[in-house]
């Protein structure tokens, strides 16, 4: 077994998108070796994520391969019943041991490093790595289109995990972005009344989905009891507060680079509770695609590129008309 | 009884500190009249609270008679039960039949007036008017000094009504001012590990009571369950994130009138709780003064001056040193 295992780097190359204070197509980028426990993935697809975008604005200091959104086969690995088989990979590497660790929350693991966005070089690669403990296999009735939304998915599946709901709130979801949509479509799951709110008519439109109600005006609704703050702006907060209820609840899921001046007595005054909201484990998202197999993943699909078109690809993601653009290799 | 009722406003005068974009001390403001249900308080004494400088600075755009922190005695009211009660009061006048003030939580009715700080006269002043129902009688055995921090110390105790603190946690409050010193007094009836973090050796030293460790450094601090955030300042919220663990949670309890850029990515990253806190119940405040005579809310007292030196006590409360300025009438 140990001859299908590379433990030092490897001296092949493959083709890479690489972050280094600008964005590049490598086609000589080393691939990675694999270590015990570990395995190196062959990338089918990869997504562009808004964090992405974010961190070629400098979010998080990071360099190297960008990409934490991915469907790929595994190619290397020390234990062979994985070989061959399709998975997609949380992206939290966790050192194991700390007391985060050890209560099963190594997503905040204070050692960790995260795929394509901090010290790990990410997925937009032909390779990339990841522990075997991250990998999840990806049934066979779910296509590569739809699997490659298991992360952004997951994501909003946290806010399941973070709330109780009973399914009486009349939730507000701030932002028809790909992470706004897909947190409307796993409320509708439990709660009847969410209503998102956006910019975008053709966004708007797609978001149609399970009773949902759509409106680009928000300005005439108030009291929500929930809301999620995905507008990927740092002036979303304040939006969020004028929207929510006295003692109700703003989910924060939007990561940002940059700082806003933010008035933040409404807090106070009306006894918000602001609750940042981040990654979700990936077996959640899995079992909500099945559970749903008509939630329209696939038509949050905006374009498609080679990788070597990841230049462009980056350029169409930054765009407000873009929902999700990916990466084939 | 309709006799001691002044249904018009009274003709009479009296002394007043008015806030109208400048402060000044009035001898000529007319006597508050009293509707039925209401009582009218011969005041004795009133404290300068933050919020009091806010107003000053321009927050909620309030103008009319300051203050909301008193004690005093009953002089006018329809139930003669209360004439020559010594009380205090809760500070917002709610509406008394919306969907909050039928649960209970009239702190939140959208339509309330607040006492001194959002159209309703405040008690800076030889007279003030509240509904009976926010009356509140001080037993004889706690002195005026010790009653009228009732308003400020209940504000704490809203803390513990939200959270639910079971004593093993790490607790670190941010902010020697006056609320900072109540909030670790308050957390630390329940809590043994509560820190309180400033920067003024004299207020940390007075803070002292009840096993509260104190400090001027809280860089070396990290990983509290709950950080509350009483600085007062705009800037209060980004060093509460660096003191907090993930998934732990900042209690927002400054009120202040200026925006400040905060970038807000660690709540996400970290997942954590924000919590606005406001005002409490007063009978919480007194149940804990009653509870703990030992408490030295007293010692808190910087300053005293007659109502006419009021220009002169709001230049001494704006003082970093100043914790607690009393106005006499």
């Amino acid at each position: 077994m140990i001859s299908i295992l590379d433990l030092e780097k490897s001296s092949r190359m493959m083709r890479a998108v690489v972050w280094d204070r600008q964005l590049r197509f490598l086609s000589n980028y080393p691939v990675p070796g694999v270590q015990p426990g570990w395995a190196r993935i062959r990338v089918k697809t990869a997504g562009i994520c808004r964090t992405d975008l974010e961190l070629t604005k400098g979010y998080l200091g990071f360099s190297g391969v960008l990409g934490h959104e991915f469907i790929g086969t595994v190619e290397s690995c020390e234990d062979i019943r994985w070989i061959g088989k399709r998975v997609a990979g949380e992206i939290n590497v966790a050192c194991g041991h700390c007391s985060w660790c050890l209560k099963g929350q190594g997503r905040h693991c204070p050692g960790r490093t995260t795929l394509g966005i901090d010290r790990l070089d990410g997925c937009m690669a032909d390779y990339c790595i990841l522990p075997v403990s991250n990998l999840i296999e990806i049934p066979a009735g779910i296509s590569d289109d739809r699997a490659v939304f298991i992360e952004p998915l997951s994501a909003a599946c946290e806010i399941l995990e973070q709330l109780s709901l009973n399914g009486s709130q009349r939730i507000v979801v701030l932002g028809d972005g790909r992470l706004g949509i897909l947190c409307a479509w796993v409320l509708s799951t439990v709660v009847s009344d969410v209503t998102l709110i956006g910019h975008h008519p053709e966004k708007l439109a797609l978001s149609a989905w399970n009773g949902i109600n759509t409106t680009r005006d928000g300005k005439y609704y108030s009291g929500a009891d929930v809301v999620v703050e995905a507008t990927g702006s740092a002036t979303g907060l304040a939006q969020a507060m004028t929207l929510c209820r006295p003692r109700g609840i703003i989910v924060l899921k939007s990561t940002i680079a940059v700082s806003a001046a933010v008035n933040l007595s409404p807090i106070v005054i009306h006894e918000l509770t602001v609750l940042g909201s981040r990654c979700g484990r990936f077996h959640h998202g899995l079992t909500l695609m099945e559970e749903h197999p008509d939630m329209p993943l696939e038509s949050l699909i905006t374009n498609r590129f080679p990788i070597e078109g990841a230049p462009e690809a980056f350029h169409q993601a930054a765009r407000n008309s873009a929902i999700k653009i990916l990466l084939d290799l």
